[in-house]
This record gives structure tokens, sequence and C-alpha cells, in this order.
């Protein structure tokens, strides 16, 4: 529902990139939830620009959470998460208003508000939004830890250059989740921020891909048919802008595989039923088989470069060269792993509270 | 919402590969739509398995449609189509009601439904299901067609064989939605063939790639959070069973690239906005740009194969080997082509009757 | 959404009075459920019209269950049932397909569906449809009853006489669900009998007031805002073709009394705690408190009456008189009183599955 | 979906009564609707509490809009309102915070949220979140007016005193929506002013009926089963604290009368239908007939009133007597009347975007 995404735990979002505020509501978690304002913290510094490989534009993402909170616990009624815009500079954006910037929403945006939407710094589209994503999935991604389910998402790859795949996934998720610049093999993240440089020397950028893993979800969470998990979390993953693909377990490779190669044998282990492989990426008929669940998405080059573009006035509806001017980050894939992981536990927690009831999330002492 | 998508338009579906009927109910289609009953034959027949690339299942799909139309038109109140099971062999299943078939989901099923699922044949799991979803898309998309909105879907990989991609839009899905094995150049479908016949021989199966276009999608549907059209349709495309992962556009291959290469430039052509390359698919900011909405989707091997598998009982909780028997298809990639167009038109009608009324689809005389 | 209600446990109706079958989807009910079709026709047989004081069509009902269920117990995939359309005689209507009987829905389906619509016999307007929410009602019925939670519904009144109110509510509920004319007082049920007869014979309706008692809820289930039981209850009660009113507890007869009257004061019985009174229906802030929930709607006399009406052809935009004729109920307050059982069922299967996970109906061993 | 309400328009309520802000989203109202400040204020003052009838908490409701308006025009992305809590006084409830005050939500708070509640001035169950519902539906109520479509509620019954039924819907609306005092007639308002006094000198509060009218809804709206426009409406108006029932058109009078009074005959009038009565609220079949819509809510005494009543301490399960101290209204029917007006808004915005699309609320010049 626009907006809105979630059927029992439910995540609204608002603000414009030059408004006062933006925002998030969630609606439905459970009570008795701890609010933990470090850990929220911690997870918007992941996501805000910092160094020569973003924009310079400088947030504080000082949020404040102005309901659904007593005492740092959730009181089960909605929270709302506050964060002022406070780094705004709209003279940068006024002459271009009518300017399509290509592979933006400008012009998208202009078709679906009729030339009232908010084209400051990209107004509701902008990248900007995903900070109120990030808050409102700290807050799930925390409680999903204390029922011992982790997330954790690297940048599998940045300007052609790759990390190494998901190892050991507890290890990995614990280390991955407290560095800066998401990557298993420093090696792999000097070449890639070599490589966003290099792009920003020339006015261009790049993109990459993010790998998620998640950890200990209970069996049995997923429907057979729209509601799968892969379905469910396909639908969020699009809203983390410049995501063009997503795809689970071996993805596109298992297309050319054969059958023999693809399937996952099961076995026992422990008492417990588990697969040699993991192709299908812990996800069987779009239900959860206890394996981790594994996905990758294809993050696009930031559009925003300082080369000359042909574009048109969609105004006038002429054809006009676009020369972006203001500020950019020549690359986002580094940022958007918090906003993926996020995304990633605002729709593992609605799975959850449906499957297993509202008060699921709720600590037992 | 589970069994049932869409919020405008939604469709439910039902049904058991074993039970009486299978079926579809479309609820909130605009009134006056023709229901051409051939029309929906020809895209069942395009979905059933033939000749030797398929299983030897023969179903003739004697679909009725029990409410909602009179006259041949949609009276706008929900529209139901049952399809009966006649090839039914259940003894074929009950020895092996607790094995659990790798990469299938009798064990996800079994973790959701306690024992009480309906284990023959795949149960509500079944390919067989998509039939359903096929009649009650061939309606959506005949009524796309009357608005001018075309939908077509080609193997574009199957077994490693590539088809060439798509050229000329309307003359491509013109053709292809006429054949029943869906490539552009026939060599290419050939050697596909071979590929799934010798796959077949070696009681294996392969997978492949469909690629889906979508011409005159009026601009402005789509929103910019959450119901992103990128997110509806993978949300969608993730019910086809199999599908493993969806990209739009260049897809995974934007990573790559950098901002001035997969950036499309905007221009004018007779007076209409268009871009000059279409890497991002026809959406931008998930909000439809106008031009052609392109979609790729892996599918995976058939999981049933005809050789031993290692897996588990999970009644006995002991290690087993199966050794499945029955029917199967070495590949269901050229079926599920058809899947896909009916999937996509369902998503698309809801999306227009949200953006421009219920009442939008209607023939205007 | 349009002909779809519920959120966890969802129900779809479709159908028409003169096609082929009418029916219902339950998806997302529980597991493991018990399908008793004798309880099922018991509850269609309540419904169904028997004699003089009900339309002289007479149906059987004898519905199938196509899928979702397996050895009569539900497998946790979407039930749907068929009840076929027997008694159908459609000449009746196709004179006055243009004539807008007052207080039908001829005229809003016009207005609607454009001309479209299915006008025989009320189509999908028709109160027939109820069968298939009786029936998909009766399956959620028995699963509350087995986790002790009973609904009963009474006729208040009828033709200005008066039942007696519930007393013993575990002792009435069990009574009543087993009368084919629900009064408490014998002697009430004879009086509104001889008003209704003495109605007939006038070619006039009379109307009522159904009151349902439900036993058993849980604590803590609905909503403070939006989804409150009330809300919820009161979505689906209007769809009982002919309620035009709701209250719950004390009702409308609460905006009289001053808050010392009014408000339910607490108290401890058997460690539990219970309200002294119980004016506010079992539910505190949109939330149940554990005391039976208590409602009434008002049913309208049945439109359909054998008197010349004033009414309009909506083809030509004319005067016209209507006189019906065909078949018709002098009143349908005591058939609706099942409908008003099943109806209630749906919306609290639903509420329990969305507050307790979707197994919570599953029957424990 | 709990606090969120609508398909296509969603209105989303956060805030408790002693937080740092209320407050609400507006997702999905079409862009260009002009947003003016004053009339949202006044709005707003018709709800706030004035002079001995209400309670002393004086709250200022100094709005801001911090998303979705530019240039006092929507832009089409979510609307997102804040009004500070000024006048808190938390000392007020602490010590009462396992006290179950009579029919409040109290106890049924602490058996949903398990003690984490907001205890503070009734938290999120509070009438202070309706000044937030009321910000949001004076944006919609505009909107509409602006369409044509107009609003009125009048305070039909207040302890037991009268006001005449709406006569010229138009000219009483529009007189009505001017008054501090919604009644149509002065001297029943004083007699209910009177009343109110006279219970609050008494310590005891008083309750009433609502009556609300809707002009100028478009023709079709609203659906034949599950989402009828009763089945909206009541939906929602339960939202509103205190009401008990609801009632459309003759309501429950309707039952008592026989068909041939109760069916309202159609006639033309100007070359449209029209009905003579409108016994059927303008409503048939679930949608709108063209006719007025109209309805009644029953509006119990405020809960809190200044007499020992007897209660329990729900953490000890022991019985108390409670006796409120601070602020409290003696009646709030004449100030619950906006709100209703406000409920009312919402749902006809989402209503007609629903049926007529996203735009159909954008001003054409």
């Amino acid at each position: 529902m626009k907006n809105t995404f979630g059927n029992s735990v439910a995540v609204t979002l608002f603000g414009e990139s030059h408004g006062e505020y933006i925002g998030a509501v969630i609606d439905g978690l459970a009570s008795g939830i701890t609010i933990d304002r470090e850990y929220i913290s911690h997870q918007l510094t992941l996501r805000r620009p910092s160094g020569k490989i973003s924009t310079p534009r400088a947030e504080k993402d000082e949020f404040k959470i102005v309901s659904g909170v007593l005492n740092d616990k959730s009181t089960g009624t909605p929270i709302t998460i506050l964060i002022p815009n406070e780094n705004v500079k709209s003279g940068d954006y006024s002459q271009i208003k009518t300017i399509a910037r290509p592979s933006h929403a400008d012009y998208t945006a202009e078709c679906k508000y009729h030339g009232f939407q908010d084209y400051r710094g990209g107004g509701h589209f902008s990248g900007r939004i995903t900070a109120a994503l990030v808050a409102a999935g700290a807050i799930c991604k925390f409680a999903l830890e204390e029922k011992g389910i982790y997330i954790g998402t690297h940048v599998k790859r940045c300007a052609t250059v790759q990390d190494r795949n998901f190892e050991d996934i507890f290890a990995d998720i614990k280390s991955i989740n407290q560095k800066s610049f998401a990557v298993f093999e420093e090696s792999a993240g000097e070449k890639m921020k070599e490589a966003i440089l290099a792009a920003s020397a020339d006015g261009d950028s790049v993109g990459g891909v993010l790998e998620t893993a998640i950890l200990g979800m209970p069996l049995g969470v997923g429907e057979p048919w729209f509601d799968t998990m892969e379905g469910m979390l396909s639908h969020m993953m699009f809203s983390i802008p410049a995501v063009k693909g997503i795809e689970f377990g071996a993805g596109f490779a298992i297309s050319d595989m054969r059958g023999s190669k693809a399937n996952d044998p099961f076995r026992m282990e422990n008492g417990k039923v588990i697969t040699e492989t993991n192709n299908t990426g812990g996800i069987n008929g779009g239900i959860t088989n206890g394996m981790p669940i594994i996905f990758r998405t294809a993050i696009k080059p930031t559009p925003t470069i300082f080369k000359p573009q042909n574009t048109v006035n969609f105004q006038t509806m002429t054809e006009v060269v676009s020369e972006p001017k203001g500020r950019h980050d020549p690359a986002i894939v580094h940022r958007a792993r918090v906003v993926q992981d996020a995304a990633t536990a605002i729709v593992l927690c609605d799975s959850l509270a449906l499957r297993f009831g509202t008060d699921w999330l709720t600590p037992t002492i």
C-alpha cells in the first residue's frame, strides 16, 4: 500500500530531501522490545556519507522518537521516528526543476504528480529518505537479534571488484556489522575505494552488488503463493533506490545448472534437518527451510554525474543538455548495505508476527 | 495476503494437484471486458506439457467460468474459473509422503502445515496450480491488449543456449505470442530442445532465463516507495515456482557499468519524451516512464530428477535415498513463459485500476 | 478489499443468483481443523427458506469442497466451497432488467457496472450469496468451538415483537443453535411468525433485530485505532444484505445514560477480572476484555413486496410502476441469524490468527 | 491494518497523550490539493475543549506539516502532521497505573501490551489522539468540498435532549460547520449544555447521538460485499472513542417498519434519478445511489467520572475503589462531532480514489 509496507508489522515512510523532517512510523511491533538509541545511531552512521567516496552533504541524523516508546521499551503502539533535515541547500536545485536528469525520477514524478511534486533535491524520491528506513529497520534488527535472528550485508562487488562469499556466516555477519566499509577482504575494499575515487575524478559513478545473509530464521515462515519469502523480500528491496535486480541462493547462476547439481540434498545434523548445499537460498516453495537465507541485489551506479548529458525540459518539451552541479555520491553501494539490512529486518518482523502472533518478538524473562 | 494478490484488482488462487478442481477468483476487474474463451484456451495450451520435453501428464484444461461473466462480458463482480484435475494418479505418491524431495517444498510444507498438507503430487505447491494463474492472467492480458498494452515473454536462455534479445518489440511480442516454444531464433530453440532431451535422457533437468517485454504502459504508474513497479512485479514473479531471481532493464549487468554508460538520456521523438537507451527497463523511481518495461527471471532446473539423491524422511528423522518415480518435466522454462505473461498481466491490471480507477479497463465504444 | 475480507484468515465470496455456482474461498485458516460436513449442512439448513414465512425457492445447498481439505481436516491452504444453483428461473427477471426495484441494488449496480451486471435474480447482490458465507463461516465457527469460543444469534425483535435478552449465555447459545426459528421465548416466536404471515398476506414484508453473543474470546484481541473489534465486526456485518445498523453492549441506549450508570465496574471472580455489568459489550478501547461480546444489528424489511411501487426505468429514464412477481421472503431476519453467526466467526478467526499466529486454531492433542 | 486505515488514501495515526507529539500521515492523497491551514485550525478549534462543559486541559493544537506539502499544495506524497502535546501533567496519573478505570482501556491495554503500555493520561487510547485524526480529516474534508462533496455533523441528542433532524441538508451543513456547539435548534443546545453542567456538578457525565449528512457523493461508489459504504464508514467510526453503535438512514427504526413503508420509491427530478424518501441513507447494496448519506452514532458518556467506583488493581489482582482525580470532560459528544466529520472525510477520499483513480481529487483549472 504505497508508503506503507507490511501486514502485521507495518512501516510507513514520509518526508522529502528538503523538508523539515523525514521519518517513519512502525506499527504493530510487539511491546517490550528494547529501543537501543546507540544501536540505531550506529546504523545511521553506517549509512551516512563519509570521506571522499560519498557526497559532501553532511547530516548528523539526530533522530528523535516521539511515540510508542516508554522507558526505552516499545509500548506496542506506533513508534514514530523523526530525523531533521539540517544541511539543506535548496538554492542548488531551483533552476533545474523542469530538467529531467537522466535515470532520475524527475520526469516520472512530473507524470505522476503533475508539477506539484517537491523537486528540491529529489524530494520524496531522494536517497535521503532511506535514513528513516534505516532507523525503523534498526529497531526491528535489534529485536530480531534478541531472538537469535541475525542479518548482515556486504559489498559483494563494486566497480567490477569482487569480495569473497559468505563463509562462516555467523562470524561474517558479526564482523561485517562493525565495519564502515562492508567487505570481508580488506584488499578488495581498497580496490573498490580506488575505483570509486577514480570514477569520482572523472565526474562519473559506479555501481555494485550487495549480498545479504539471514541466520536463525524459524522454519515454516512464508506462503506458497504470492506472499512467498522471496516475494516479500523482493517487493521491499526494490524500494532501495538503485536496486535493479534481486536473486536468491545461486540466483541467475542456477539457470545454467542441471537439476542434479542445483538440488540441495537434505541430511541430518545434530538431530536437525539441514541441506548440504544452499542453492535455493534457504527457501523452498516460498517457505523458510531453516538454512541461511541468502540474496543479492544489483545496485546501479548513482545517476548523478558531472558530465554533460542529453536530456529534455519536460515543461517546454525541448531537448537540453544537463550539467549537474551540487553534491552527489560517486557510489552508493557501500552506504546502501545498511539500508538493505534495515529493509530486510522489517520484512522479517512482519512475516514472523504474521506467522507466530503479534507478541512473538516480546522478550520473555 | 497469502493466496490473494492485488489491491484493486485481486486474484485468489486455490487448489491442489490431485483435488477435484484448481481455480482462481479475479475480483475488482472492470465490467464490460470481453471474455474470449478461445484466447484463454490458447494461453492454457501454451502452458500445457507437450512432446518429449515435458511431463507425460496430459491435461485438457477444460476450464469453466462459474461467476462474474454474462454474455461473454465481465459483469464487474468476481470471476471464478474452475479447471478440473483429470489425469490424477494418486497412487504414485502415497509411499513417499514423508520423504523430502530435495529442493521441493515437501519439508517446508511439513514445517508449516504439521502433517496436514495434501502431499499428493506436490499438493498446493504443484506447478499444476499455475494453470489457474494462466487462465486468470489470460483474461487480464486480453483486457490489456484491448487498451493497447502488450506483453510477451521469450526463453532468453535455456541450458546455457541463448536466444537473441528483443529488437522490434511490437513485432517480437506479436510473433512470440503465437509460438509454442517461445524463442525468436528457431536455431536456438532447436538447440534448447536438444539440451532438454539430453538432460531427460540422463534423468536430469535444466533451467533457463525468461525475458518479458511490456509495451504501451501509460506514464506515471507505480509508487516511489514500497509499491514500486519493480516491487509489485517481483513480488508476483516469485510465485512462479522455480523463479530464483529477477532483474529489470540492464539488471545485474548495470552494477558493472559507470553512470555515464548506465544512464538513459532523454530525448524528444514525435512530441513525446523517450530515452535513447533503456537500461532502467522503463521504470524510474518505481514509476513507469513510457518506455518498454523489460525484465528477466531466473528459472531453476526442475527439482524432480530420476537419479538417486540423498535426503531425509522427516517423520522418522532419518537419512534416506530418494529415487523419484512418476512423471516430471526435464525443463519447465518453456512452459513457464506463459505463466510469466499471465502473472505480469495481473500486476498491470491491478496497478492501472489503482492509478486510474476501477472502470479504466472498461472498453468505451 | 472488495470481495475479500480479512488480514490473516481471509474469505473471498463469488457468484450470482442464477450462475452455475456460488462459493467462497477461505484462505489462511490453520491446518488440522476438522471439516465437519454435517455441521456445515446444518448451518445451511438454518439459512434455507422453509415454510410459508420464506421464499418458495427451494435450494438443497449441496455444497462441495474442492480444495484445502484432506481426510476431513484442513490442509492449511485455501479451502474452496462450491454451492450449485439449482432452482433457477431466469425467465422471471428478464423483462424487468432496467426497472429499479425500490431499495434494491438494481440502480446502484447499473451505476457501478454500466449495464454489464448480471441482473437475473439480483445477480451478485442476491441474498443467495450468503449461503456461501454461511458455509465458510460454519467451518470457522466449528473451529472456534473446538477452542471454547461460542457464537449464537437470536431474533431479538421481529415486526415489533420482542424476544427476551440473553441470560445464561452459555446455555442460551447452546439452545439457540439448535433452533430453526431462533427465539428464546416460543410465544414470541409464534407472534413473530404470525406477523410475518400477516405481512405476507398483504404482499408486504417485515424486518427485525438480531442479537449475537460471543463467549470465550481470549483477552487482548483487537486494536485501539481502526481495527477495533467493533470496527472489524461492523465492517463485516454490513455485508449481510438488509443490515442498516449495529450496536454493541448497551448500544444506542447507552447514549442516554450517565457515566455512573453506563460504566462497567470491574471485580474479581475466581481469580479472574470480570465486570459487574456489560454495557460496553465485552470491548474496551477496541480490545476484548474477556466478557461476552454482545451486539445487535438492525435488519430492514425485505425490499421485494407484492404491491405496486413508483420507480424508474433507468435505461429510458422514465417513471414507471413496479409490480414485482416471482418469489420473495416476507421476512429474512429469521434466516439472517445464521448468516450473522457465520460472518462473526470469520471475523473472530481472522482477529485471533492475527493476534496469536496462524497455527492458533490448530487443535493440539 | 491496525493504525493505518484505507486502501488508496490511507491515514496512519500515532502518539500518546503525554508524548512529545501526536500526529498523522496521510498517504495516497492526490497532488495539487490546497492545504488551508486556517481551515485545519478551525476544525481543531471545534474539537478543542472550551468552557465548563469540557476538560480544563487547554491545548493550542499548533500543528505543523512536515512533509508532503509545497507552496500550500499537496505534492502527492505522504503528508505528515505533528501536533505537540503541551499541557501535560504526568504526575496526575502515575499512582494509578495499575488501577483499571471502569469502561476505560486500562485493563485491556494491560492484556494486550503486558505492562509496557504508556499509561499516562490514557496513552495511545486517549481521546487526545483524535486531534491528529481531525487534522488529517480536515485536509480531506477541504479537498472534498472543492469537488462539491459536503459533510456536516450535529448533536442529534445529548443527555436525552433532542435536536431536530436535517431538513435543507445543504444549508444545514453549511450552518452547522460554523457552530462551536453543533445543534440546529439553539434552545435544544442550551438544554444540552445545562444537562452537561448538571452532570458535571454531580461528578458525572453524559452521552449522546451524532448525526452526519454527506451531500454530493458521486453515484456507484462502494462494493456489494465487504467493502460496502456502510462497512467502510462503520469500520472507521468505531475508532472514535466512545462510539458504541452506528445506523444508516432510518437505522434501527427501519426494523419495525413494513417494506411498503421502508422502501424508498425512485422518481425522476431534473433528469436525475432520486428517491422520494431516504430510509436506506443513500446506499443500496453497499453502493451510493446519489441521495444524501445519513448516519448516526451512539456516543457513550465519558467514562471518567468523579465518583468512587468499584474496580480492580490488575497487578495485585485485588478489588479497589477508584476515585479519579485530574481533568475530564463531563461530555464529549459536542467535541466528537468534528472527529466524526474528519473520520468520514478520510473514508470518502479513500473510496473515491479507489473508484475513480488517484488523481480524482486533483483540482482541474
